[in-house]
């Protein structure tokens, strides 16, 4: 594209103009856009999965991996899925507004936090088509402008998705910059978007580490980090071990490539012997490859003569404790003690979600006190890190880092707060 | 110096290490600590008061400006109040383990959202040295440890104060890595500090335009903009004019140096032959020089004669209404309507703190919903945009952004939130 740099700048003042409208807009506006929004999917099934058959295609010709097809692949089922979700957008309570205190000060001054828009909103994320629709409910809801920026593979299909949701939008009376999409492929208008501080408030990066990373090492623009999630279940001494195996079993295997699945398990010596093989032994039925450490292999080795789940135990390597698979992998340390477990999980985990399994009061205390991470469980599977099952009723993502937002995303966490003062000619002294 | 980014990499280390510990500290070990720095100070004013005259027969050398010599300048009052201010913050509630809200999902979970630290907070300042002793306070309040990287001009005091603190930190039993100081003048310094996402979570610059718009756009470590102020105040047709008076020279002249200080009048067509010429005789009488649009300088000239006053009212420039003065120096505008004076505001503010002064009960609404702003005022100064105004007995700056902390952050704004989850074996379905 020629003028790439014309054409972002002119999408981001079109937001900024909308976000304005946007952010004093009134609920009923916003829930009629999001139906109109549901009711536009609905009626051009066929554009969309004809656009969408040209991805798939170009996809298959591209070598995509089976399970990125997948995720490119929209179908009737998947479009009803995305206008229901409209709908349930469309449900929540609005978060802007909101007093979420007001208090008086000795001079008189009266004065209130309330809840505002943040403004201007890129999204930046890979293949899934459907997070352009997620992605504009719920900054639309929130009363943000979006810009979005999806993967490539989805071009043809967030083109037109995009169109329709835009055109519904510009129905219902909304701003033009309500729900843009950048409709190039050309990787140089990710870099632009990094450093539209003019008219970009937040960037959300949604996809892969290495996309996330490009975008926390070159933005100037505020990013709120999503995604990458080491994180450990560790098995205490007085854990319930039929708990223990239900909820490991759950964390790995349930849906492995996700942010919230187990990468490491951690036991404790004192059950080692008595939890690794039958721990090895569902796991590896269930077809995930164990990369233990030397004590746990030898218990592992010493116990089971299967060689149906040998075959699926290996040596961990140092980089193991570090990786985060996305896989049916899982590393397994055995440690001496709660402290050295604590002390593992701060030196390996990337503060994403992480679990004790026990029935000791004090442990459970002292990790959910000591270890530092977006969720901290007792006896429950690291794989709850999500905005429906905390309740939030939606997710955007779930950040990784401490400003702002930490967790699970919702609706709340696409809002700022501004002061609000009401005086009576009050001066300062 | 030698090998400095090995030199920074190991304060962040040891900050890293001391975060972990102050995460989980007691109120009251925190509280003995800030005591024990607040002794420390006062027992050592000689030394404190040596290196400052070294800093100061420096700045004087180097031809700084009297106002920056007076920001430099320690003597035994400043040293009390130092301390005094340390005491304050020993009594201010701890922010950390507040559990901020608590759910029952229906599968039994019990979700929990609670108060905890940042971590290693990089302050990044200019000349006054008392920053060194606030910032250090704050942290530690809220369980941060802390890396300093005061102005070169106060090298010398700072050294010698942040021994002190951190020595005081070290009799309590404090970590080593809680206080720190970057103890070289070094630029270069900065330029790491920056991208040191592994040992710092949060960066603040305090100071400048120019120092915080280099750690904006350089920083790859998540980043608090505070300060620019390009602050409004729109005197509506409605406005009782003794009141609008009052407030605007607060506003303007009470501390003109700082970003709650206003930059920039509206007046309402239909008030402004009656308010400037007011305006205009009570400010030029204080010293303000008024940059007046064709207008406002029409309506004044036809009806001042006095040659003193005159010599104070120039025209404005386009650039004028960009600009944030920091001196006595005003922008003047006559606006035809409250929607032309949210439209200037909207072209021109910062989003710092924004007035009207108003005895209309819909504008004063459609003001403090429309104007995007940290702090959005309705009959009162702008100068009251400041933690200890809000209440919040401390602040560490007065953020710009709107990610994470907007307006005046007080040791709320220091701590992020992580969730803790208690199941009783809970799997995801």
């Amino acid at each position: 594209m020629d003028n790439l740099k014309e054409y972002i700048i002119e999408k981001g003042q079109k937001a900024k103009l909308a976000a304005r409208v946007l952010s004093t807009l009134d609920t009923d506006s916003k829930n009629k856009a999001l139906h109109a929004m549901a009711k536009a999917l609905e009626e051009n099934m066929k554009s969309i999965i004809d656009a969408n058959s040209i991805d798939m295609k170009n996809g298959e010709e591209k070598g995509l991996s089976k399970s990125m097809l997948d995720r490119l692949l929209i179908n009737e089922k998947r479009i009803l899925d995305m206008s229901e979700g409209l709908t349930q957008v469309s449900k929540l309570p609005d978060p802007i507004g909101e007093i979420t205190k007001m208090w008086k000060r000795p001079n008189g001054l009266t004065i209130g936090e309330k809840r505002v828009p943040l403004g201007v909103i890129g999204i930046i994320y890979e293949a899934r088509p459907n997070v352009t629709v997620d992605a504009a409910a719920l900054c639309l809801k929130s009363g943000n402008a979006v810009i979005l920026r999806g993967g490539s593979e989805a071009i043809n299909t967030n083109k037109v998705v995009a169109n329709l949701l835009s055109g519904a939008c510009k129905e219902c009376g909304l701003p033009e910059g309500t729900v843009q999409l950048i409709e190039t492929t050309d990787r140089e208008a990710v870099n632009i978007m990094l450093k539209l501080n003019e008219y970009i408030d937040v960037l959300i990066p949604r996809g892969g580490r290495g996309l996330i990373q490009t975008v926390v090492k070159n933005a100037t623009v505020p990013v709120i980090e999503t995604g990458v999630g080491n994180c450990h279940i560790f098995v205490d001494e007085s854990a319930d071990l039929k708990m223990a195996e239900d909820i490991i079993i759950n964390a790995k295997v349930q849906r492995p490539a996700v942010c919230n699945a187990m990468e490491s398990l951690l036991v404790h010596e004192k059950i080692a012997e008595k939890f690794l093989p039958i721990i090895a032994a569902s796991l590896s039925k269930l077809g995930v490859e164990l990369r233990v450490c030397d004590e746990g292999k030898k218990i592992i080795m010493d116990s089971i003569k299967d060689e149906e789940i040998l075959k699926h135990i290996v040596d961990a390597t140092s980089e193991d404790w570090d990786t985060e698979f996305l896989d049916l992998i899982l590393s397994v340390k055995v440690v001496p003690s709660l402290d050295a477990a604590l002390d593992h999980i701060y030196k390996h985990g990337t503060k994403h979600s992480e679990a004790i399994i026990t029935e000791s009061y004090s442990n459970s205390q002292r990790f959910l006190n000591e270890v530092d991470a977006a969720a901290v469980y007792v006896n429950a599977s690291t794989r709850f890190t999500d905005g429906f099952e905390y309740g939030f009723g939606a997710e955007i993502g779930i950040s990784t880092q401490k400003l702002h937002a930490r967790g699970p995303m919702g609706l709340q966490q696409l809002t700022t707060t501004k002061y609000i003062v009401y005086g009576n000619g009050q001066i300062r002294k």
